[in-house]
C-alpha cells in the first residue's frame, strides 16, 4: 500500500467489464491503480484510449501494458481479471504463487466441481486444483467467506439477477425447486466488445431475440448455488434474450410455493412472509433494494449503479409467485460486484467506491 | 364497389394501428379507401398529416373527417374500427344497422361472454347483444367463420403471438394446460400514440420493464380461445414487458407435455411430433412461418410484414417445451391481421395487399 | 425475358444494399430474380439466410451462388453490383463484354475523370476506359441518359441527399457556390454489414459523432456533379456524422444566395422563387417531395420508401438559405435508386416495384 | 451550514434537470440537501419517486414539498431553480429578498437587456431590474464574477457547446464572425419531461429531424456572449436537430479565419495557433478537454460527466475551420454546470461533487 491505499491491477482492461473496472477503481478512495493490461493497446495511455476517464485526477500517467504476469505481478497486491472464459487461469495461477490476491470475473473458478464445468463449458477444466481454493464472490450470500479469500470468482451477470431473489426462498424451503423458470433479458454489452456481425448496431437495434436456449452455460453456476442453498440438487429453466439496450439485465422468475395459494387471504399472508424473509435476509445489504409487491423493477433505475432491485407479484389464479429483478450487467453483474468483494476482502467499507 | 374494388373506411385513422391500416389499404389492389376519420385532424389532408404516404398513387385527395357514423357510414361498405377499448361499440352498432361490415381492432367484441369482459375490463359490457354475432378474427383458426362474418373482432397483439403456437398443442391434448407460462415482450407502439410520460423516448430508451402482472386484461381472450380449443377451462400465466423498440412482440412460452420427456430419444420423438402437428395445422397459412427446433425467432425478421414466426426447443433436463414466437404488433398483431380477415370475408386472396 | 419479365441478378446480395435489392426485386412485377451471389453464403437458400423474405411468392428456390461471372453471367440480362468500392470493376468488365447491362452501386464508375478518383480514393482507377461509358444514375437529373445506358453508376447515399436540393440552384446560378456547407447525418447501416468494433450496438447507441472530416471521399462525386451543373469548378464543405438509427440520412445545407436578402420582403420573394424553381424542376419526379418553407423533413417520413423529401428556411438575419433533406440511405440512397434507373433503362414505369 | 455543509434546495426537482441536480447534490461532499420541491409529487418521498437514488446515504428522509418560497426559503441558503422559462423569476425575487443565493437554470436571467429577451422569447421580461444583478454562469469565462454572485443565470445546453469553442477565437479576433454556422444535435432529454406526442419513444426512435430553424431562442444568449467577447454585434447561424439518444449535444461549427488558409503550411500554422490559444485559455478548466486536430469528439465520451470536449479540422480546400464539441446536455449543459458555479460561489473546489 502507498498512503494506505491498496495497489491494484486490471488484467484485460479494454473490454466492457475491464472498462467499468477502470471507471470504478480510478475513483476508489482506497485504491491506487498501478496496472492495466491490454494486448491491443499496449504502450498507449489509458486516457487516450478511454477519454471519458481522462479528467479523473488519478490515473493520468497510466499506460496499458502487455499481459505478462511475470512483469506486472510485481506492481500490485491485488488483480482483477476481466478476461474471456478459459483464459483467466493462465494469470490466476502465477499471481497466486506470487502471493497476490486474485478477483476473477470469468467463469473459470466459479464451479465447485470440475465435472460440472466440463459439462457446461465443453472442455476439461484447465486447473481443477484451484477450484477448492476459490470463493464464489456473491457478497450478499458469502460475505464472511470473502473476507479471508485470496481467489474470488465473481459471479456472472445473469446468475446474480436470479440468485439474489431465489436463494432465500430455496434456503427456507418455501418453493418447489422444480417449478423455477427464469426468463432473462440482457443488454448488448453482455456480449463483450468483440467485432461480430450479430452484435452490430443494425443487427440489434429494433430486434428482440432469444438465444442459448435451453442449456445456457450460466446454468452451471445458477444450479450449483441454488443446490447448495437447498441442500439438494436443483435443476431449473433459464432463457436469456438479447434486447437493444447498452446495459441492464431484467429477470422475470416464475416459482410455485410449497404451500398452495388458493385465496386472496393466502396470497396476502404469502406477501407478508416474503416481505419478512427478504427484509431480514438482506437487512445488511446496501446494494439490494427490495421493492416488495406491486412495485415493479425497471433497469433504468439501476443502470450506472451497483444496486440490484427486485419485487414480486402473487398470482392467486395460477398459484405462482412472479419475481422480477433488475441490475446493471456491467456493475452489479460484473465490475461493481467484484469491487464489492475486493472491499470486503481488504476490510474496507463494502460500499467504498461504489456510491 | 367501383372498378370491382371494395369501398372501405377507417374509423380512428391517426393512431398507430389506424396509420398502419392507411399504409396497407392505400396500396391494397382490391380496395378503394373512401373514409378516414380523425377527431384531431378533421378537415386536414391525410397526405399532410402522414407525409410518408403522400407519394402513393391513391388517396391523394383523402381528407380526415369527423367520426360521425351517420355521415361516413354512407361512403363505404366496410369499416375498420381502430379505436380505444370501450368506444368501438358506439360505431359498430349503427354501422351494422346500416348493413355495413365492421372489422373491429379493439377488445370490445372479442369475448363470447359479457361476464368475462366485465371481470377483466372492469365495467359492464356496453352492448352484450353483439357478442354472439361477432367472430374472433384469427384467420389461421377461424378461416371458415370469417368468410361469412359481418362483425369481426380482430385479435389483440399479444394473444396472436401466444395463441398460434399453443392452439394446436392444446387442441390435440399434447400439453398440460396448467403449465402454460407466456413471457412476452412488446415494442412501445403497443402503448398507442398517446401523450403520456411513461412512453416518452427518455423513459423507454435504455429501459426494460414488466407491467400489468399478473392479471393483464389480454388474459381474457387468451384463456377464452385456449379453453375453446381444449374443450375445458384453461388458466395461464402471462407477463408482458415493455422494450425499447418501435415494433415487435416476442413471446417465450413454457409448457410441460402430457407425456414426460426423460431422454434425448423422447425429445427427438417429440420434436418430430411437433413438426408434424404444426406443419399440418398451418399448411394453408401463408403468414405463419414454422421455424422448427434450433432456429430461434427474431422480431427484426417479421417487423414490416404480416408474418408470425415461431420455433421451439425441447429441454430434456426440465421436461419442458420452450416455444418462441415473433410478430409485428401493428401488422400481424393489428392492422395486417384485420386486412387478412377483410380479404377472407370478401373472397379476395388472403394475402392481397399484405405482401 | 420470361413472361415478359427481365431476368436480373444481384452480385453481393448479403450486404445491406444487396439485401435491400433482394427485398425490392423479389417483389418487382417486371423482374425475375435468377441470380444472387454471396461468397459467405454460397450454396445456401436465400430464404434461410434472410427469413424475412421467405413468404414472398417468388424466389422460393433461389440459392446464393459463388460470385463467378463466367457462370452467373449466363443466367440474367441485367446485374446489380452491390460490392465494396474498388471491386465492382472485376465484375462489370466481363459482364459488359457478355452484353449484359450493369447497374453498379459502388463508387467505381461515378467519376468522369480517373484523376479525381485517384485523388479521393487513394489509388489508381482500375479500369479508366469504362468511365466514359458509365452514366451517373441520378434519375431526377439524368433521366434521358439512363434510358439508353448499359453501365449505370448509381449515386452514393450522401451525394443524393445533397445534389437533389442543390443542383437546380447551382444550375440556375441562384447561389454562391463557395458558400455551400452540407452537414449530414447518417444511420449506421451506411457503414455496411462488416464486423467492426466502432459499429457494434454498444459503440453506436447513445453516441453521436462526426467522421471523415474535412475531405470525405463522397466529395468527389458531389463536387463533380455540382460543377457540371454550374459549368465551372465547385468546391464545398461536407461533414458526415454517425447517428444511432438503422436507416436514414438527413442533410442540412447552408448556402448564400447570389442576391443578398436584407428584408422580410426579399425573403418572401426568394421563397416564391425557390418554390417555383423546385416545382418545375421536379414536376415529373415521383420520388422527390418538395416540402417548401416552414415544413421540415424527418427521416421517419421517408425510411422504407424511395422518396427524398426536402424543405427550406430563409434566414433574413444571416442572409442564408437552410436547405434540409431526408432519405432512406439504403433505398433512395442505394437499392431503390438503382432500381429506379433499372426501370428507366428497360422502359418500365419509373415507379415499378418501388411503391 | 451544518457540519460545514451548505444547506441547499432544488426548486422544480422532478424534471430532467432537477433530477440530475438531485443526483449530483445528494452526493456532493459540501452540501446538505434540505429542500426539493415538486408540485406533482408534493408529500411523497424523493426515494420513492426516484428509486435510482434511494441507496445514497444522504437524502433518505427527503420529501418533495410544494413550491412555496415563503416556506421553503427558510430551510436553505442557496436554491437551484430548475423551472420552465418565464417562471423562475417568481421564485428568484422573493428568495433574493430573503438573502438567499439563487442559481437559475432557465433563460430568465441570462440576458443583459430586456429587449433582447422580448425579441427572442416573445413577451416582455417579467422583472428586468434583476438582469443587471445576474451573472452568466459559464465558469470557464466568468469564473471571477461568479465568485461573488448571488444570482447566477446558468447557461443553456446548446450555448455552452458553442460558446466554449468560439469565445477564445472571437475574443482574439481570429475569425470572421459573420461566417459562424453552428449545426447542433441534441438528445431528447433536452425537450424536458413533458407529456407530448412528438417526444414519445416511437416518434423519436429511428428519426432525425431539424427544428427551430432559423431563429431559435437560444440565439439570444449565444449572440450576446459572442458579441461581448468580440466587442461588437455578432449574428450567427444556429440549427438544432433532435436525435434519438437520451443525452448529449454535438455541435459542429463552421468558421472562416480572418487570415485565409491557402496551403498545407498555413493550415499547419493555424493548427499550432489554435492549440496554443485553447491550451492557454482553458489551462485552469478541469472540465474542458481540448482534443486538438484529427481527434473528433463523441458524445458517449462525455455523457454522465461534466466535461465538454472539442476538437477541430482545418480544411485547406475551403479555407474553413470545422470545430466539433460534445457535452452531456443535462450535466455540463445544465445541472453540472450549475453546481460548478455553486462551488465557485461558495469557495469550494470547482470540481467538488462533479467527478
Amino acid at each position: 500500500m502507498s498512503d494506505g491505499k491498496v495497489k491494484v491491477g486490471i488484467v484485460g482492461a479494454s473490454g466492457y467489464s475491464g472498462e467499468e473496472l477502470l471507471n470504478i477503481l480510478l475513483r476508489h478512495p482506497g485504491v491506487e491503480l498501478t496496472v492495466a493490461t491490454s494486448r491491443q493497446y499496449a504502450g498507449q495511455k489509458v486516457r487516450d484510449i478511454f477519454p471519458r476517464f481522462s479528467h479523473y485526477p488519478s490515473g493520468q500517467g497510466l499506460i496499458f501494458e502487455e499481459p505478462d504476469p511475470g512483469v506486472f505481478g510485481l506492481k500490485a497486491d491485488c488483480f482483477f481479471l476481466a478476461l474471456p472464459h478459459g483464459v483467466a487461469h493462465e494469470y490466476a495461477a502465477p499471481l497466486l504463487d506470487q502471493g497476490r490476491k486474485v478477483i476473477d470475473l470469468s467463469a473459470d473458478f466459479r464451479m465447485d466441481e470440475a465435472g460440472i464445468y466440463q459439462e457446461f463449458y465443453g472442455h476439461e477444466h484447465p486447473c481443477p486444483e484451484l477450484l477448492s481454493r476459490s470463493i464464489y464472490g456473491l457478497p450478499e450470500i458469502y460475505r464472511e467467506s470473502i473476507i479471508g479469500a485470496d481467489l474470488i470468482a465473481s459471479p456472472g451477470c445473469y446468475p446474480t439477477s436470479i440468485l439474489i431473489p431465489l436463494i432465500p426462498l430455496v434456503e427456507q424451503e418455501l418453493i418447489r425447486p422444480e417449478s423455477i423458470i427464469a426468463n432473462s433479458l440482457s443488454g448488448v454489452s453482455g456480449a463483450g466488445r468483440n467485432a461480430s456481425i450479430p452484435y452490430l448496431f443494425v443487427e440489434c437495434n429494433e430486434s428482440m431475440r432469444p438465444y442459448g436456449i435451453p442449456k445456457h452455460r450460466y446454468l452451471a453456476e445458477i444450479e450449483q448455488e441454488l443446490s447448495k442453498a437447498a441442500g439438494k440438487k436443483i435443476v431449473i429453466q433459464f432463457s436469456p434474450h438479447l434486447i437493444p439496450v447498452n446495459r441492464g439485465i431484467l429477470s422475470t422468475i416464475y416459482v410455485t410455493p410449497l404451500d398452495a395459494i388458493s385465496s386472496a387471504e393466502e396470497a396476502h399472508q404469502w406477501n407478508e412472509k416474503l416481505q419478512t424473509v427478504y427484509s431480514e435476509y438482506y437487512a445488511e445489504s446496501a446494494f439490494v433494494r427490495v421493492l416488495g409487491m406491486d412495485r415493479l423493477p425497471d433497469t433504468k433505475n439501476v443502470t450506472g449503479t451497483n444496486v440490484l432491485e427486485f419485487g414480486w407479484q402473487i398470482d392467486v389464479r395460477t398459484g405462482r409467485f412472479v419475481l422480477m429483478s433488475a441490475e446493471d450487467n456491467l456493475i452489479k453483474g460484473a465490475g461493481g460486484q467484484a469491487v464489492q468483494s475486493f472491499n470486503l476482502s481488504y476490510g474496507l467499507p463494502e460500499i467504498a467506491g461504489l456510491i
